[in-house]
Protein backbone atom coordinates (compact mmCIF):
# COMPACT_ATOMS: atom_id res chain seq x y z
CA UNK A 1 0.00 0.00 0.00
CA UNK A 2 1.32 3.17 -0.75
CA UNK A 3 1.95 5.31 2.30
CA UNK A 4 -0.31 8.28 3.09
CA UNK A 5 0.96 11.64 1.87
CA UNK A 6 0.77 14.71 4.09
CA UNK A 7 1.17 18.88 3.38
CA UNK A 8 2.14 19.93 6.79
CA UNK A 9 1.68 23.58 7.17
CA UNK A 10 3.48 26.34 9.34
CA UNK A 11 4.46 29.84 9.34
CA UNK A 12 7.52 30.56 7.21
CA UNK A 13 7.85 34.43 6.59
CA UNK A 14 5.33 35.21 8.55
CA UNK A 15 7.43 34.31 11.70
CA UNK A 16 9.53 31.51 12.89
CA UNK A 17 8.92 31.32 16.68
CA UNK A 18 7.27 27.74 16.60
CA UNK A 19 9.61 26.33 13.93
CA UNK A 20 11.25 23.68 16.74
CA UNK A 21 7.20 22.75 17.75
CA UNK A 22 6.91 22.55 13.65
CA UNK A 23 9.88 19.78 13.37
CA UNK A 24 8.40 17.91 16.76
CA UNK A 25 5.23 17.76 14.57
CA UNK A 26 6.61 16.53 11.45
CA UNK A 27 8.71 14.14 12.90
CA UNK A 28 5.64 12.59 14.39
CA UNK A 29 3.93 12.60 11.29
CA UNK A 30 6.10 10.45 9.60
CA UNK A 31 4.71 8.00 11.60
CA UNK A 32 1.54 7.89 9.74
CA UNK A 33 2.69 8.95 6.28
CA UNK A 34 5.30 10.95 4.01
CA UNK A 35 5.90 14.68 4.71
CA UNK A 36 5.92 16.45 1.56
CA UNK A 37 7.03 19.63 3.27
CA UNK A 38 9.59 18.94 6.05
CA UNK A 39 11.57 21.94 5.08
CA UNK A 40 9.01 24.10 7.10
CA UNK A 41 10.53 22.31 10.18
CA UNK A 42 13.82 23.12 9.17
CA UNK A 43 15.58 24.99 12.14
CA UNK A 44 17.68 26.92 9.45
CA UNK A 45 15.23 27.94 7.59
CA UNK A 46 14.82 31.38 8.19
CA UNK A 47 12.04 33.84 8.36
CA UNK A 48 12.96 35.39 4.10
CA UNK A 49 12.34 31.59 3.49
CA UNK A 50 14.13 29.43 0.29
CA UNK A 51 16.15 31.77 -0.43
CA UNK A 52 17.21 29.58 -3.23
CA UNK A 53 13.85 29.20 -5.16
CA UNK A 54 11.74 31.67 -6.45
CA UNK A 55 8.65 32.84 -5.08
CA UNK A 56 6.71 31.70 -8.07
CA UNK A 57 8.19 28.25 -7.91
CA UNK A 58 7.46 27.74 -3.95
CA UNK A 59 3.96 28.47 -4.51
CA UNK A 60 3.59 25.93 -7.89
CA UNK A 61 5.56 23.24 -6.05
CA UNK A 62 3.43 23.75 -3.00
CA UNK A 63 0.13 23.59 -4.91
CA UNK A 64 1.22 20.77 -6.60
CA UNK A 65 2.01 19.24 -3.03
CA UNK A 66 -1.74 20.30 -1.79
CA UNK A 67 -2.83 18.19 -4.64
CA UNK A 68 -0.83 15.03 -4.24
CA UNK A 69 -1.41 15.11 -0.65
CA UNK A 70 -4.27 12.91 1.26
CA UNK A 71 -4.33 15.30 4.41
CA UNK A 72 -3.48 18.70 5.23
CA UNK A 73 -2.14 19.37 8.91
CA UNK A 74 -1.83 23.00 9.81
CA UNK A 75 -0.24 24.56 13.09
CA UNK A 76 -2.46 27.75 13.10
CA UNK A 77 -1.33 29.64 16.33
CA UNK A 78 1.20 31.93 14.13
CA UNK A 79 -0.75 34.09 12.29
CA UNK A 80 0.15 33.43 8.22
CA UNK A 81 -1.11 34.50 4.52
CA UNK A 82 0.61 31.46 3.66
CA UNK A 83 -0.90 28.95 5.81
CA UNK A 84 -3.62 30.85 5.33
CA UNK A 85 -3.57 30.53 1.85
CA UNK A 86 -2.93 26.74 2.08
CA UNK A 87 -6.14 25.92 3.98
CA UNK A 88 -8.24 27.73 1.49
CA UNK A 89 -6.58 26.00 -1.58
CA UNK A 90 -6.63 22.45 0.40
CA UNK A 91 -10.55 23.35 1.48
CA UNK A 92 -11.30 23.81 -2.67
CA UNK A 93 -9.50 20.90 -4.12
CA UNK A 94 -11.88 18.72 -1.35
CA UNK A 95 -9.04 17.44 0.87
CA UNK A 96 -9.07 16.54 4.65
CA UNK A 97 -7.95 19.89 6.71
CA UNK A 98 -6.77 19.18 10.52
CA UNK A 99 -5.41 22.25 12.27
CA UNK A 100 -4.01 22.47 15.77
CA UNK A 101 -4.16 26.03 17.56
CA UNK A 102 -2.46 26.19 20.82
CA UNK A 103 -4.83 27.80 23.29
CA UNK A 104 -2.66 28.57 26.36
CA UNK A 105 -1.12 31.64 24.09
CA UNK A 106 -3.68 33.93 24.66
CA UNK A 107 -4.16 34.27 21.09
CA UNK A 108 -7.57 34.23 19.04
CA UNK A 109 -7.83 31.79 15.89
CA UNK A 110 -8.94 33.32 12.88
CA UNK A 111 -13.52 33.20 12.02
CA UNK A 112 -12.06 31.79 8.51
CA UNK A 113 -10.73 29.00 9.64
CA UNK A 114 -12.23 28.05 12.84
CA UNK A 115 -15.48 29.09 10.66
CA UNK A 116 -15.68 26.87 8.02
CA UNK A 117 -17.48 23.69 7.72
CA UNK A 118 -14.03 22.24 6.28
CA UNK A 119 -11.83 22.68 8.65
CA UNK A 120 -11.42 19.92 12.22
CA UNK A 121 -9.65 21.98 14.91
CA UNK A 122 -8.14 20.51 17.57
CA UNK A 123 -7.15 23.03 20.53
CA UNK A 124 -4.10 21.81 22.65
CA UNK A 125 -1.80 23.03 25.34
CA UNK A 126 1.01 20.83 25.35
CA UNK A 127 3.15 18.64 22.27
CA UNK A 128 1.32 15.38 24.07
CA UNK A 129 -1.85 16.80 23.55
CA UNK A 130 -0.97 16.97 19.57
CA UNK A 131 0.39 13.46 19.54
CA UNK A 132 -2.48 11.71 21.60
CA UNK A 133 -4.57 13.88 19.02
CA UNK A 134 -2.46 12.66 15.87
CA UNK A 135 -3.02 8.96 16.81
CA UNK A 136 -6.46 9.22 17.06
CA UNK A 137 -6.70 10.65 13.63
CA UNK A 138 -4.45 8.17 11.64
CA UNK A 139 -4.97 5.08 13.11
CA UNK A 140 -9.48 5.19 13.62
CA UNK B 1 -24.95 52.11 -13.08
CA UNK B 2 -24.08 49.65 -10.07
CA UNK B 3 -21.52 50.71 -8.49
CA UNK B 4 -17.84 48.74 -7.81
CA UNK B 5 -18.20 46.40 -4.92
CA UNK B 6 -15.02 46.17 -3.29
CA UNK B 7 -13.76 43.54 -0.99
CA UNK B 8 -11.44 44.86 1.24
CA UNK B 9 -9.26 42.11 3.70
CA UNK B 10 -7.07 43.10 6.75
CA UNK B 11 -6.17 41.35 9.58
CA UNK B 12 -8.46 41.18 12.62
CA UNK B 13 -7.21 37.79 14.76
CA UNK B 14 -4.34 38.46 13.43
CA UNK B 15 -3.11 41.41 15.12
CA UNK B 16 -4.69 45.04 15.24
CA UNK B 17 -1.35 46.73 14.57
CA UNK B 18 -2.41 48.28 10.97
CA UNK B 19 -6.26 49.12 11.87
CA UNK B 20 -5.69 53.09 11.36
CA UNK B 21 -4.60 52.27 7.75
CA UNK B 22 -7.08 50.06 7.50
CA UNK B 23 -9.79 52.50 7.89
CA UNK B 24 -7.78 55.31 5.50
CA UNK B 25 -7.45 52.44 3.07
CA UNK B 26 -11.18 51.80 2.86
CA UNK B 27 -11.76 55.79 3.25
CA UNK B 28 -10.19 55.72 -0.04
CA UNK B 29 -11.88 52.83 -1.30
CA UNK B 30 -14.98 54.73 -0.97
CA UNK B 31 -14.22 57.17 -3.57
CA UNK B 32 -14.32 54.44 -6.59
CA UNK B 33 -17.37 52.07 -5.05
CA UNK B 34 -19.00 50.11 -1.98
CA UNK B 35 -16.56 48.62 0.23
CA UNK B 36 -18.73 45.52 1.52
CA UNK B 37 -16.46 45.20 4.77
CA UNK B 38 -16.05 48.54 6.85
CA UNK B 39 -15.50 46.92 10.00
CA UNK B 40 -12.39 45.74 9.27
CA UNK B 41 -11.27 49.67 9.56
CA UNK B 42 -13.54 50.01 12.64
CA UNK B 43 -10.80 50.98 15.41
CA UNK B 44 -12.87 49.54 17.99
CA UNK B 45 -12.42 46.33 16.52
CA UNK B 46 -10.36 44.24 18.72
CA UNK B 47 -8.06 41.50 18.04
CA UNK B 48 -10.99 39.16 19.32
CA UNK B 49 -13.07 40.27 16.40
CA UNK B 50 -17.02 40.67 16.35
CA UNK B 51 -17.55 39.18 20.02
CA UNK B 52 -21.49 39.54 18.88
CA UNK B 53 -21.37 37.25 15.93
CA UNK B 54 -20.28 33.35 15.72
CA UNK B 55 -17.16 32.33 13.77
CA UNK B 56 -19.46 30.08 11.05
CA UNK B 57 -21.63 33.23 10.82
CA UNK B 58 -18.90 35.51 9.76
CA UNK B 59 -17.11 32.83 7.60
CA UNK B 60 -20.41 32.42 5.50
CA UNK B 61 -21.08 36.06 5.38
CA UNK B 62 -17.67 36.79 3.89
CA UNK B 63 -17.54 34.21 1.50
CA UNK B 64 -20.56 35.53 0.43
CA UNK B 65 -19.08 38.86 0.05
CA UNK B 66 -16.24 37.75 -1.92
CA UNK B 67 -18.06 35.85 -3.77
CA UNK B 68 -19.89 39.59 -4.64
CA UNK B 69 -17.17 41.41 -5.10
CA UNK B 70 -15.75 42.71 -8.14
CA UNK B 71 -12.30 43.30 -7.07
CA UNK B 72 -10.36 42.56 -3.77
CA UNK B 73 -7.91 44.83 -1.73
CA UNK B 74 -5.76 42.95 0.43
CA UNK B 75 -3.58 44.74 3.10
CA UNK B 76 -0.89 42.01 3.31
CA UNK B 77 1.88 43.72 5.52
CA UNK B 78 0.56 41.87 8.81
CA UNK B 79 0.62 38.16 8.11
CA UNK B 80 -3.29 36.71 9.15
CA UNK B 81 -4.65 33.09 8.19
CA UNK B 82 -8.11 35.38 7.34
CA UNK B 83 -6.72 37.30 4.71
CA UNK B 84 -4.66 34.47 2.72
CA UNK B 85 -7.60 32.41 3.32
CA UNK B 86 -10.10 35.30 1.59
CA UNK B 87 -7.15 35.68 -0.94
CA UNK B 88 -6.97 32.19 -1.75
CA UNK B 89 -10.85 31.84 -2.04
CA UNK B 90 -10.88 35.02 -4.30
CA UNK B 91 -8.47 33.58 -6.66
CA UNK B 92 -10.57 30.24 -6.84
CA UNK B 93 -13.48 32.46 -8.18
CA UNK B 94 -11.65 34.56 -10.69
CA UNK B 95 -11.86 37.78 -8.94
CA UNK B 96 -9.28 40.34 -9.29
CA UNK B 97 -7.01 40.38 -6.15
CA UNK B 98 -4.51 43.27 -5.16
CA UNK B 99 -2.25 43.33 -2.28
CA UNK B 100 -0.42 46.29 -0.73
CA UNK B 101 2.79 45.57 1.06
CA UNK B 102 4.68 48.06 3.30
CA UNK B 103 8.16 47.19 2.01
CA UNK B 104 9.68 49.50 4.83
CA UNK B 105 8.81 47.16 7.58
CA UNK B 106 11.68 44.48 6.96
CA UNK B 107 8.75 41.98 6.43
CA UNK B 108 9.05 39.33 3.79
CA UNK B 109 5.82 38.70 2.06
CA UNK B 110 4.61 34.90 1.78
CA UNK B 111 5.85 33.42 -1.53
CA UNK B 112 2.20 31.68 -1.30
CA UNK B 113 0.93 35.37 -2.23
CA UNK B 114 3.78 36.86 -4.47
CA UNK B 115 4.71 33.69 -6.68
CA UNK B 116 0.73 33.55 -7.40
CA UNK B 117 0.13 34.47 -11.13
CA UNK B 118 -3.14 35.62 -9.51
CA UNK B 119 -2.49 38.50 -7.64
CA UNK B 120 -1.60 41.66 -8.03
CA UNK B 121 1.33 43.26 -5.56
CA UNK B 122 2.16 46.41 -5.10
CA UNK B 123 4.56 47.55 -2.50
CA UNK B 124 4.45 50.78 -0.84
CA UNK B 125 6.87 53.27 1.72
CA UNK B 126 3.51 55.76 2.36
CA UNK B 127 -0.09 56.01 2.59
CA UNK B 128 -0.04 58.36 -1.03
CA UNK B 129 1.60 55.76 -2.57
CA UNK B 130 -1.55 53.59 -2.07
CA UNK B 131 -3.54 56.34 -3.06
CA UNK B 132 -1.64 56.82 -6.14
CA UNK B 133 -1.91 53.27 -7.22
CA UNK B 134 -5.32 52.88 -6.17
CA UNK B 135 -6.58 55.79 -8.74
CA UNK B 136 -3.99 53.81 -11.18
CA UNK B 137 -6.64 50.80 -10.54
CA UNK B 138 -9.69 52.11 -10.22
CA UNK B 139 -9.55 54.85 -13.11
CA UNK B 140 -7.46 53.65 -15.51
Amino acid sequence: MDSMKIYFAGSIRGGRDDAILYLKIINELKQYGQVLTEHVGDEDLRISGEEDKSDKFIHDRDMDWIFESDVIIAEVTTPSLGVGYEIAMAIQLKKRVICFFNKSKGKSLSAMISGSDYTKIYEYDTFEDIQRSLSEIFLQ
